[in-house]
């Protein structure tokens, strides 16, 4: 466990990869601005208990998110944490060209399949945002850095969107072959709005995999109808390896206490290491990276059940159910 | 839908059973003692959604739980509902009589698995607690009533205990066996301590399926540590067509705001319609009948993320899916 904690572990050596994305999910979701300086001590915390990949900040209009105006500082401070790949999110070409020149390991790109969605969102038809994933790649590919940088994409409102409802499963199936075509490295699956059910997250990432094979990403789920953890368990079903979430469900209630965004990191690496899957992450560690956040942000409400009920009593992480057989 | 809710669904008419345990678990967690005419009005309300299965109350010592002294009174009301199974517990064999008395369809008897927990919970060994149950069934194949009385068992601490942490597997369904010979109708698994994750809830559902056929009985998931829905959709899997949840997850928290008991009976029926499974309860009408809960409780914290989030734009329940193709 100690070669975890020091270095992140291996894609190899880990089953599920979670993938923290807190310090620019939740950080772009509150209103206060947490100190450049206490978001590193926070991504530092969340590295040493083993997380493996973290997005670390946006790349868009400080106008518009001044809570991300230090995302290159931030980027370059979390370039430096052995192991980590750093991740941040630009919604245009412009802006992934930027974080690329931050130093990021890969950029994400959100394109939503809802017309409504996108055009409130990033103010682009999704086939002028599936043009901009081609700007990127094409920038990615001329790049003379010495580590490949990798695009993703998200699409996002996949499952359903709250200005247009129902979105069509064919529609984000043709959006995820042209981002495909245009050259992003990864595409997933994002539920922002907390629509989503298993059994059309089962069916569309399956369908996906199917689709654009090993070029299938990550789920993003959110915990919006208390729904992103069973979401979660049919997504492994599908075969997705990757998930999205953020320590404490960090600023993501849009509504009351216990209505959480993202799903929160510590009750899926909770989930994950009890079904016997390998992390990476320590969880006792984890959960000591809550106060590194709480420290930095007094007051701000923190979700979560396992930080309040606790493990149960004789507990074991995936890697020590493997030894004992 | 409106034969729905003056009369539930028939068991052919649903995919998967949705059983109400609110009333008598979630009453009895609490300090306070609901008047016997709100409980009434509270499982009127929940009938009225379409619920088809209530556990109303425990008959027990009133000294221990005089939350449940009116047990009698409420199971006769009960009866009275058109269609409605109405369920209670009972910790012995005489006390099982008394609930058959009273005119309960069906017995609900509680087994620990864990010896700790079963000598703390009901002051008997594992064995005696079967022997109970065996007693319960004579009584009930000897009773003159006109309906036959089931009487239905769920093992609890089956995925782990609070006291004695890990409880083996083999046991588990050693008791299930034993309880099919005693004459049990139905023989379930609990996790009232949230210790259950998707991969043992799967291979345990399974496994008691292949042990005792269609005498495998109901799943009571809770959701201590966030993984209740998730447990719910492996279950699923596993072939499990009844589940135990409590209205608002009432009486559930022991730790803090958001870490719930029993899944919310309506965060359940949400997941389970929008993946299509229909459950013939109304989620309008049973969200309605938390205001019931709600008056009759004023300043019991209750909880759930449908009721905070809503549904989504454009939510059609199960049957209005099929009804569309």
């Amino acid at each position: 466990m100690t070669s975890n904690v020091t270095q992140p572990a291996t894609r190899a050596e880990i089953d599920v990869c979670v993938s923290e994305v807190g310090p620019r999910d939740g950080l772009q979701s509150i209103q206060r601005t947490m100190p450049t300086e206490a978001k590193i001590r926070w991504i530092e915390a969340l590295a040493a208990a083993g997380l493996r990949e973290i997005e670390v900040g946006s790349f868009v209009s400080a106008k518009r998110l001044p809570q991300m105006a230090d995302a290159a500082d931030v980027v370059r401070a979390a370039c430096r944490i052995p192991g980590l790949e750093v991740l941040a999110l630009a919604p245009n070409a412009r802006y992934a060209a930027l974080a690329m020149a931050a130093g990021v390991h890969r950029v994400t790109m959100p394109v939503s399949a809802s017309r409504s969605h996108s055009q409130r969102n990033v103010n682009m038809t999704p086939e002028e945002a599936v043009e901009q994933v081609r700007q990127a790649c094409a920038h990615r590919d001329q790049s003379g850095s010495a580590r490949r940088q990798a695009v993703e994409v998200g699409i996002s409102t996949a499952f359903g969107c709250t200005i247009e409802g129902p979105v069509p499963e064919d529609w984000v199936m043709e959006l995820a072959v042209r981002l495909a075509e245009a050259g992003a490295d990864s595409i997933g699956l994002s539920d922002g709005s907390g629509y989503a059910n298993p059994a059309q997250v089962r069916r569309m990432f399956t369908r996906l995999r199917r689709e654009i094979g090993d070029l299938a990403g990550a789920a993003h789920l959110h915990n919006t109808r208390g729904q992103g953890l069973a979401n979660v368990v049919a997504a492994l079903d599908a075969g997705v390896t990757t998930f999205d979430a953020s320590q404490a469900g960090l600023g993501g209630c849009p509504y009351a206490p216990g209505a959480t965004g993202n799903i929160v990191t510590e009750d899926l690496v909770f989930l994950l290491e009890s079904m016997g899957l390998r992390t990476g992450v320590d969880i006792g560690r984890l959960l000591e990276a809550r106060k590194v956040l709480a420290d930095a942000l007094p007051g701000e409400p923190l979700y979560g059940y396992v930080a309040e009920a606790g493990l149960p009593k004789g507990f074991r992480p995936a890697s020590e159910q493997r030894d004992a057989g």
